[in-house]
C-alpha cells in the first residue's frame, strides 16, 4: 500500500534493534482516515473469502479492526490480555510472547464469540515473532472456526513471524513488507 | 440516546455488586455500526466545542474513540496502560485506579500529542468511580490543553464518578445513565 510505506518514510521513527516508531499515526496518535483507507484494502483483498468475523487483538488492534469491521459490515472481536471482573463463562485462552515488551501473556476471547460456522479474518497492527497471530490461529481453530486469512498493517519479514504464520498454513497479506531496519533506515522489501 | 438503552435492556447481563456486563456490543465484542451512531451523536453535542482532538484510554475505549474522530475528523490520541520499548521521549502520566479490576494502574500520553492550542474531547465506554477521566483531565491540563467536554457511553449514576467529574468543571454528557442495577436489574436515571 503506497499510502502507508510513504507514511512510514516521512513519519516513521527508526529506534535501536529493529524498532520501528509508528506512535503519530497508528498505535498512539491514530489517523484515522489512513486506517479506513487500510480496512478498504483489507476489504477488497479478502471480500471473496465469506468472511464472518473480524478479530483482532487489544489494544492497538482495535483501532483497525473498528476499521475493517466496518468495510465488510461484520462485527469486531477483540482478544483480551487481561481478565476483569467483567470477563466470565467459558473462555478460550493461550500464551502469547510480546516482542516490543519482552514479556509473555494471556490472551483469550469468550467461547460465545466465535462457533463452527465462523469463517474469520484477523487484522492487527505488526507482525513481528508471529507469535500474536499464532496464538489468535489457535484459539479460533480450537473453536471450530476457520480462520480465512490475516491482514496485516506492517510486517518485519526480516523476523522470524512471517515464516512461522505461512509455515503454519495463515493467508498472510501484509500492506508494508519491511526487509530491514538499519542505521536509521527503513527499506521496504521489493514487490 | 433511545438505542443505546434498549440494547443494555437486551443483550446487558447484570452481574452481583453492581456490574453490567455488555460484552456483546461494546468492550469484546463490538457492534460497529452501533459505535458509528454513538459517535454521531457526541458530534452533534460537541460540535460547536471547536474541538482538536479526540483522546480516549486503552482499550475498550479505542473503539468509541475511532468512530468520534471519524465523526469530527479529527486524530484520536489513546492513552496507554503500560510502556513498551516503543514509547519513549517526554511523557505525561498519572496513576489511575481501576473499578473492575481493582488494581492501580499509570496512565501515560507522549507529550508531543497534547500541547496548549489543543481543545480536547475525551470519550470513554464507562464513567464508574470517575479515576480514569480525572486522571486523563489532570494529563490534558498539565499540557497545557483544555478539557472541554467528556463523552461517555455508559454512566453508572449510582457511583461517585460523575458527581466528583462535575465537582471537577468537567463538562460531562453521558448517553445511557444508569441508577441502580439491583435484582439483576437495570434502572435507568429518569429525564
Amino acid at each position: 500500500m503506497k499510502e502507508l510505506k510513504a507514511r512510514i518514510m516521512s513519519d516513521g521513527k527508526v529506534k535501536g534493534e529493529g524498532i520501528l516508531k509508528v506512535d503519530t499515526f497508528l498505535n498512539h496518535q491514530i489517523d484515522v482516515g489512513l486506517l479506513d483507507r487500510v480496512g478498504k484494502t483489507f476489504f477488497d483483498h479478502f471480500k471473496n473469502e465469506k468472511i464472518t468475523k473480524i478479530v483482532t487483538i487489544e489494544a492497538s488492534g482495535i483501532a483497525i479492526g473498528m476499521s475493517v469491521a466496518r468495510e465488510f459490515g461484520l462485527p469486531l472481536v477483540f482478544a483480551k490480555k487481561t481478565l476483569s471482573k467483567n470477563i466470565d463463562g467459558e473462555i478460550y485462552s493461550t500464551k502469547v510472547e510480546s516482542y516490543t515488551k519482552g514479556t509473555i501473556y494471556t490472551i483469550c476471547i469468550a467461547k460465545k464469540f466465535l462457533n463452527s460456522e465462523d469463517r474469520v479474518l484477523v487484522v492487527d497492527d505488526f507482525l513481528a515473532n508471529g507469535s500474536a497471530l499464532l496464538g489468535l490461529k489457535s484459539i479460533i481453530e480450537e473453536s471450530g472456526a476457520e480462520l480465512s486469512g490475516a491482514g496485516i498493517v506492517i510486517e518485519k519479514s526480516f523476523q522470524s513471524g512471517i515464516q512461522r504464520c505461512l509455515d503454519a498454513g495463515i493467508n498472510v497479506y501484509s500492506l508494508a513488507r519491511i526487509a530491514s531496519i538499519r542505521d536509521g533506515q527503513v527499506t521496504f522489501v521489493e514487490e
